[in-house]
């Protein structure tokens, strides 16, 4: 895992990007760019209630020159085990800094999310994947840590033909990883991201509005005020 | 990654396995089951156009005395890149020993269905995983080979709650790793299992009947006569 640019020429400058439609993952779109990549997008549909967030991704991908982007659905309902696939409430007004982790945990989703990701880049012909995985916001989860990064980096190289055929080494950023959401807010503006086109809220009113409760809008909500940027959010 | 029974006792003797609905993972199911492992399986379904091994999978495990079976779609054509998912036309009469990567290949496939069924397994509590990869009919697939899979046993325990809280190790059988179709198959028959409940074919007709042409058929067809079984299969 690496955050600094890939070397081995301009030819190899694909990447794949995993992109959300949330604040991070279009943060980490635009560093990429920023940083010379041509950039093919995956956003995974694994079955979560906030829909609107798909079409924030769509929307972000194009408006930071992505050459592709792609949703690829997979249902996690059958398998459950989070608020954000199965019926339990979404937790309102609790610590988001609390330790423990959250009911919005869901089973492997970073395992899943790579390997998706790993699946476009053996297509798209990149070997360099990013991801907005963070472990200042959400150390509770084990697969937002620098350990589980370096091991799919790893696993990459033995998984793939061009890992195993070619000798292609699989990088895998974390531009994010240890940026708190504030320095995140203005590393992105400084970039020119609109964040109004972004979304982070668990459990969106019908029409989009964010319910400015949830862990996702109290974070995005505090990391607007700590990096003294305007909240560009619509509140429910 | 380990064939042998795991040693922590009766309690959390739990396993979550691969079962596709062919033969080999039907043949797994049976040795894990053997072994005295409650086993939940996982079917996934990433848009191959063979759907009546969907089928054949929810009979396998019912048969076979799982504890439950899940079946996780995946829709993988929006990344594409295989003769499996794409209009690429399934390549008949080939050699099935070629050392080439086959058109049939799917871009991280197993890395993706081991990330499915660790999904699973922490749902279940199982820190078993079963899956039917196997070296001898399948070399030219780099993610059915020992390093890959010891690789993701090994991010398996840095992923999960589980792993990385709990000190959980997570082990990835896959005890048809060494055998041929044909030792496979005796394997099966001497547990008891009808193979005339699995489903091979790559491009079945309407009605479910295998092709016996393409790449999946002629080691199928092969491994019956070679392990001196009569093949239930029903050709078209």
């Amino acid at each position: 895992m690496t955050d600094a640019p890939h070397a081995t020429g301009e030819a190899s400058r694909v990447a794949a990007v995993l992109v959300s439609g949330g604040l991070d993952s279009a943060t980490v779109l635009a560093i990429a760019r920023h940083e010379g990549f041509i950039c093919h997008c995956l956003t995974v549909d694994y079955g979560q209630r906030h829909r609107v967030e798909l079409e924030s991704a769509e929307r972000v991908a194009t408006s930071l020159g992505a050459a592709s982007h792609r949703t690829v659905r997979v249902d996690l309902r059958a398998i459950g085990g989070s608020a954000l696939t199965d019926g339990i409430d979404v937790p309102k007004d609790r610590d988001p800094d609390a330790d423990d982790v959250p009911v919005t945990y869901v089973p492997a989703r970073n395992t899943l999310l790579l390997s998706l990701l790993l699946g476009l880049a053996e297509v798209v012909g990149a070997n360099d994947l990013f991801i907005g995985a963070n472990a200042v916001d959400y150390s509770g989860y084990p697969d937002c840590r620098p350990a589980f990064l370096e091991g799919f980096a790893s696993l990459a190289s033995v998984a793939t033909v061009a890992g195993s055929e070619h000798g292609v080494r699989y990088h895998v950023h974390a531009p994010l990883l240890h940026l708190s959401k504030a320095e995140i807010i203005r590393r992105g503006t400084a970039l020119g991201i609109d964040y109004g086109l972004t979304h982070s809220c668990y459990d969106p009113a019908d029409d989009g509005a964010a319910c400015g409760h949830c862990d996702a809008c109290a974070l995005r909500r505090r990391g607007f005020e700590a990096a003294g940027v305007p909240d560009p959010t619509r509140y429910a």
